[in-house]
């Protein structure tokens, strides 16, 4: 770069713009997230569920192993190190969890209850609920039977968001099995197993595509139009229907009615239906396949997504340990708070405000906050010593109920003066009262 | 690959090593780490400190403009998206919170008290209290007095380890000020000012480098023999000897002296002292700059460090907002627990197990976890009928207090039986004094 050109870049500010896809958290917004965190932190915990975490860098044949095709090719975010190693930035969690349960198979003890609450990157097109940097909580149960294990998981979905405000038609659970499509795509259609995992693609994204399309991609996979009318047929056909369709194929129905019995007797039934469309990405569901939709008219989508699988932990050379589990991104969670209108209000947790007048007062100010901040009280101090109504304004901003200072006055009589910011009633407290002043803060009169 | 070499690959078992310099937290480790930002986060919210959050990955100019030439260079994680953007992955909060402050420049009621705890990754050989993935705590305080930034800051640090459950002699905060250093390179010494910035930074890794070798690096930065000798001296003086070093040029020395006394009028004095030696790496620092040390016989090293700066936020265009902060890693924090013996034996949050022994007291297992679960109590239930012996077994494992269960007879009088973990006694409560039990639960009496 020749000096010149150098020097333009200096002089040309640095914009504030983050990368394309991430979202900058400032105080407000992080709030929000901490509350939703620490309840759904709450309800896992009220289940026994453990919180882990792992590695936001990878080896890259762990991606390339476990994860979905699109996800490599597509999505993830690889490159080389200074060393030379491929490594890729977290796309997903169930690989590294795989990798994790792997480690210590033989020593954890089952049922093996685990949440995660990790930051992920996927590139693509940033949209509505996705972006390419979101957190994802990720629940997973392993070592227990399907049955006990598939009606737990479902439950902390329900538990989950009605900790958070949501009411009865605010969301559904809609279930499936692998199983079931398998009876259809081998029993009915007798397809071949190597059209299976492009199918289930298919099949996963077919309300993103119009039936035209959706029609064209089937006869791709080499699906006659008459399959494809079956299939379509398939997925829209209550569960009673279904039953009559397969004929006696029915081992996977029995599993789904069993799991809807033991839910709507817990749940209130509306939250949860069959729904034969169900059929997630992933290539390693097994068994019970889910997403939680969003029922608002103005963000009808899946937020959770989530099934059965037999051995995710095979390929490390251990034995198999079936379990389930779900994925929900924070970016879906907001957004579903946001159009049910469940953002709370939330404040600072500032109690007191400690201000100031002139250098005499700093050292006073400072050990009075320090003595409240001993009694468990949240104390913000003034870092400037300015105008008494100036400080009195800022002080309402932090959402302090008291401002509290020391004068000439109170710094001679041995007190402090206390304002409440609710009433505008001031009161003089001596220091050695300071467990009076706490009670009154904790129970206000008035 | 030829299909033989595909299916060599496929045999072979997938390692369950994460990514080199990387941790897996399983549940137990990251209980720990829970417990340590959970108390981290009530002492900075004690003070008013607002949680941020930023993203993982940011355009590469961000951080070359803004972070050290060190790390840029040689720690770096930088790549190029698959859309051609060049981007590097987080090694230091600092350059994302002057991003976002300067976003926000004119909005933001001062004082800005911000925290944050981001995951943070440096290409380093890892090594003791040092990886290539970390956690690493930001304090920072910018738009109030310097004197009063600077106390408040340091009494963080000092309320921090304090919450954690170090004693006073277990750390020590050092702190220097960088205009005493200019006044040395400039005044004294008389150097050209663009020897300052190496010259710092050779100054920062002084105790890790031999005399001899400290010596030659000063010799290559065109220091005479006489001039190392003077930097060498100050570098290991007491504040006094300081002063009659530095002559008349002892401004700093009377902010280090005011900075001194307000501490110590708070904080027990052995917790903090000045020590020329400190300097940082970092060239933004233009005020106070501080470390906290481990004084552990096997710990000696620098936990926290920081530093006043005039302006961050220059860069973007915006007017100087000057501050103070610091940062911590959670490397460091959970090897000063160890060391000192600090590190709590944290158990599960688990209240009750729930046990069932047949397929017919699923149902009733189901429904009373979950009214248990709504009267707040953190219950598991089992996932498996099986014998009574190994699943009292497992509850005893899980931490709970109780195991409770409902057999034939309890089904049949609408009752539950309870056996208390701790005395092994058994008792039966109707299913209508719930809150009976509960209260038990939470007031036990044995």
């Amino acid at each position: 770069m020749s000096n010149e050109s150098a020097k333009a870049k200096e002089s040309q500010p640095l914009s504030t713009q983050g990368y394309r896809g991430t979202r900058d958290f400032h105080p407000e917004l992080q709030r929000l997230r901490s509350w939703m965190y620490a309840n759904i932190k709450l309800v896992l915990e009220s289940y026994g569920y453990e919180e882990y975490a792992g590695p936001i860098l990878e080896p890259l044949e762990l991606y390339a192993s476990k994860s979905s095709e699109e996800i490599v090719s597509e999505q993830l975010y690889s490159f080389e190190d200074r060393g030379g190693r491929k490594v890729g930035i977290r796309p997903e969690m169930t690989p590294t969890l795989a990798r994790m349960v792997a480690a210590r198979a033989k020593e954890l003890i089952r049922p093996i209850r685990w949440y995660s609450i990790p930051t992920c990157m996927r590139y693509e097109r940033p949209q509505r609920g996705r972006l390419r940097e979101f957190d994802q909580l990720n629940v997973d149960v392993f070592g227990g039977t399907a049955l006990d294990e598939d009606v737990e998981v479902l439950l902390t979905c329900h538990d989950l968001l009605t900790r958070l405000g949501a009411k009865p038609g605010d969301f559904e659970i809609r279930i499936n099995h692998r199983g079931l499509v398998d009876d259809l795509l081998f029993g009915t259609l007798n397809l071949n197993p190597s059209q299976k995992a492009p199918l289930l693609r298919l099949l996963d994204k077919k309300d993103k595509l119009s039936i035209e399309s959706f029609r064209e991609e089937a006869a791709k996979l080499w699906l006659t139009p008459q399959d494809t009318q079956t299939l379509e047929d398939f997925m829209s056909r209550p569960l009673a229907e279904i039953r009559s369709l397969l004929g006696e194929k029915t081992v996977h129905l029995d599993a789904l009615e069993e799991r809807l019995a033991c839910l709507t007797a817990l749940i209130s039934p509306e939250c949860v239906r069959f729904d034969a469309s169900i059929m997630r990405g992933f290539d390693y569901y097994t068994g019970l396949v889910f997403e939680i939709y969003d029922t608002h008219p103005e963000n009808r989508r899946a937020l959770f997504g989530g099934g059965r699988y037999d051995n995710l932990v095979g390929a490390f050379g251990v034995d198999p340990l079936p379990g389930i589990g779900y994925g929900v991104s924070d970016v879906s969670l907001l957004n579903f708070l946001e159009v049910h209108g469940l953002t709370p209000a939330l404040k600072r947790n500032t109690d007191v405000a400690v201000i100031r007048f002139s250098e005499a007062d700093r050292a006073a100010a400072l050990s009075l906050s320090r003595d409240l901040r001993n009694a468990g009280v949240n104390v913000e101090t003034t870092l400037s010593a300015t105008k008494f109504g100036k400080q009195i304004q800022w002080a309402e901003r932090t959402g302090a109920k008291a401002v509290v200072f020391r004068g000439e006055e109170e710094l001679k009589n041995n007190s402090f003066a206390c304002k409440w910011l609710a009433t505008g009633v001031q009161e003089i407290f001596s220091i050695s009262e300071l467990d009076k002043f706490v009670a009154a803060l904790k129970n206000p009169i008035s």
